[in-house]
Parts: structure tokens; sequence; C-alpha cells
């Protein structure tokens, strides 16, 4: 059994003239063959499942629809649940991450996803979408490029990796400093930056290509010499020593076990 | 002979109620004996100068007197040049890194500095006054952190080092993009982003201690694995691989020989 992709995005990817991202992701699917189910629960506007599924249907899929689960008793609703059982991929859009995490913490619908991924069912999310793939999700923070206390807040996401801290919007939200704010408190997981109409592709051996007009930043802590954010007090500047940085563009990759990036071919 | 120190600081130094960055200036230059020469050259507003004057009179120190060098032919004028044989510092004001450049670029008052900087005497400058004192300089550049072509312009600096690219209002300016952009052509030099009210005191020995409110972050690429600089297009993103990291702040020090980052002791 291969567990599915995991594809993070970050936000504003492009829909109809060039959808290079959203095409490669009905095409690992299963391109026309493919089934796709739409979580629309981050956004608060009403017609933000039905513009996707024009999106998917445009881009040619067998089957597109989206479950707009809006409350946690939406999240044991067995007709939709069982639809999930049969689809190929999932696309959460963005929106407010926070909407995701307290409507669908913990519900059926987590456990569902987790199982059915790793299964093979890959899923997608874009912007507030992707963030809230792996087990420790920015829900908010401040933007500028150097570390502060305080300067950001995590919370659980829905954890179908707990290797990686995502962060989106990344280049038009000037937001190296909230990443590397979360990654002073503990080094282990990878931080990464997705650049709007960007993804990272996560295969199941844990190694990602980059796809999308953008950068992706890659935050390596894991040989941090030091961070002082033990010691810092509100407001203050974090010190932070041997921090590793990629930048890496369409076709580049990177393997998160060995921390290893690699130019496009 | 040991050479002076260079001082390089973010921009926007705090000058009446806590000048911690300014004292140290001062203290380095002889405390209460030191003579200090202020160029506002970079600066348009007429007062730059006076203001300056105030500034260091209210720290105390035994002279200073600002010298607003406006002309190429100004650069020559024996009484300035005079005056600056005899100080213990200069300092250049923020403005116009460019203004700088055109102004004083390949004058007798820049022979003079090099000269005096390697016989002892300590050079300062905030914001454009910080940008001119390196080799190559930072001219203009777009905000965001990821680096793209066509983001940046660098010019030739004063060039009292070559060994660093200086950029200034780094946090409040969003400017790691421009900064990894110019390390991208030619991974020698270190990257350092000086955030406002911060400085690095750069000793003879090449080891800089930061001192301020801020952070100064370090970039090393001399270890780049990969850069698409030479291949990207207009506006492009551009994909740097290997590229280290640190966020310093007050009392921590970096040896740009050894290319080593030491925490606060």
């Amino acid at each position: 059994m291969t567990r599915g992709y995991l594809i993070p995005i970050g936000g504003a990817e492009e829909k109809h003239h060039e959808p290079h991202v959203l095409r490669r992701f009905v095409k690992l699917c299963g391109g026309k063959q493919a089934r796709i189910a739409v979580i629309p629960t981050a956004s608060e506007l009403r017609d933000t499942g039905a513009r996707y599924e024009q999106v998917f249907t445009e881009i040619g899929v067998r089957a597109v629809k989206a479950l707009p689960f809006e409350t946690r008793h939406d999240c044991q609703r067995e007709d939709w649940l069982a639809y999930l059982e049969d689809v190929d991929g999932v696309f959460f859009t963005g929106g407010n991450q926070l909407r995701l995490a307290t409507h669908l913490g913990g519900t059926p619908l987590v456990h569902l996803l987790k199982r059915r991924n790793a299964e093979g069912m890959h899923v997608a999310g874009t912007s507030a979408g992707a963030a809230i793939l792996s087990e420790h999700m920015i829900a908010s923070g401040d933007e500028g490029p150097s570390p502060h206390h305080d300067m950001v807040v995590l919370s659980p996401g829905i954890g179908l990796t707990n290797r990686l801290i995502i962060d989106q919007h990344f280049r038009q939200r000037d937001r190296l400093g909230r990443l590397l704010t979360a990654l002073s408190f503990n080094p282990y997981a990878l931080g990464v930056g997705l650049d709007e109409d960007t993804a990272a592709f996560i295969g199941p051996d844990d190694v990602f290509e980059v796809h999308g007009s953008g950068a992706v930043t890659v935050i390596d802590a894991s040989e941090l010499q030091h961070s002082s954010m033990d010691r810092a007090h509100k407001h203050d500047p974090v010190c932070m020593i041997g921090v590793k940085l990629h930048v890496l563009v369409e076709g580049a990759s990177y393997d998160i076990r060995s921390r290893e990036a690699r130019p496009p071919r």
C-alpha cells in the first residue's frame, strides 16, 4: 500500500488560463478518470465549492463534488463520508485555517482522511487548506523577515504529516520571520514557505517536487546551534544560529528525510 | 597599525532617549576625548549635519563637525580633508546611497577615508551610509523574501571592505529577497541584513559584534550548491540551494573569515 501525495499550495493558484498546479494534481489523481472531492470549509464565501467544481470540470475529470462541511456534526454525515471512500483526491480550498481546525479537528472526517491518504488517496490544499495538512499549523502571525518572540501562534492541524510546518503566500506576505519563529521552538520540523501559485508535491517517499510560477523556500533548522527562544521576552528578536535555507523553483526537489535539495533536472 | 572598526547601522538608530548604538560608537572613538566628523551627503535635508552635531554633543565628545560635501569638487577641499586627518571617527548619515556613490566615488576623499581607516580611524554609517561602506553596494531593489531575477541593482560602493554586501531597514522593509539575489550572482561576499536601530561593529580581525534593539540577519552563500541566476529570465524566481542563515541579536558575534557565529555571551 503506497501513501497518497500531499500537495500544499501557496494560495492564489492559477485556475483558468494556465492551471499548471491544479492540472498536475488532476493528472496525479488519474486525469480524465479522476474523482475529486472539494472541501470548502475554510472559506466563508458561499460559492467557493461551486467555483472549484467548475475549475476541475474545465480541466477535465470524471467527477467532482464539493462537500461543504459547515459544522462538527456535518463531519459525521455518512453520505459525504461514503463519497470520500471512493475519490482519488481531496482538495481543501483557502479561507481561514482556524475554521478548518475548529470544525474538523478530531472528527470522523479527519480519521477517514488520514486512513484514505495512507491507502493512496491524494490530499491537496491551497492557502489555509495547505496550512491545515500538517500536525503543527501556523494559525496566525506577524509579517517581517526576522524571528521575534510572540510573532506566531501555532495550533494543531489535521496531522497528515508531522515533518513539516507549512506557510503560504510566502513571498507575497513577508512570512520568513513567522516561519523561523515557529521553528525556533523546536527545530524538528522542516519549514516550507510556499509562494502563491506554487506547490510542493510530496510523494510517499517524503521527497517533494516544486511546481508553479513562484518558489518554495525551505528552512532546515535541524543543525541549529543556538536558539534564544527560551530566554526571549515579549517582542524581542530571537537569535538563531545555523539555519539552512534553500529557494526551490519549478522542477527542483527536496528529500525531507535526508534533508537534501536537488536543482531542477 | 590596527585597522579601525567599520560600523554599518540599519537606519533609524535611537538618537536621544537611549542612543545605545551611537554611544558605543563614541566610546570606541575615545568617549569624551572623541573627535567625530559627520558626512551628511546622502541626505537632501539641510539640517541633517547639524542634527547629528547636536546628537553627538549630547552624548558627549571633544569635537564634532559636519562636513557637507555636496559636489565632487567639495571632495577635494583641503580644509575638510585636513580635518579628517585628525578625527577618531567618521559618521555617514542616511539618505540616498547613490548620492554618496556619485558624489564621492573615486575622489581624494575616498582615498583618504581608506587610508585613515587602515590607520585606525573608525567609520560608521547608517542606512545609506551603511550600504556605501562596502565594495559592492545595493543601489536599489524590490521588496519580498525570495530572490528574483532583476530584483536588485548593484553599484560600486566606497570599498572599505569587499567581504560584505550590506542591506539596511532589513526587517522593516522586507529585504531578504534582494539580499539573496545580490548573493546569487557571486556567493563570495557575506550578506548582512541590518534591522533598524541595530549595528554590526566589525573589528580589525573581521569579527563583528551585534548591538542594538533588532537583529542582524547573516546570509552565508559560500557553500551554495546551486544558483539558477545564470539561466533565469526577467522576473523569474531564482533557485538557490545551500544557503546558511543566522539571526543574531545584541551581543552575538560573527567571524567573517571563518564564517562562524557565536551566541551572546
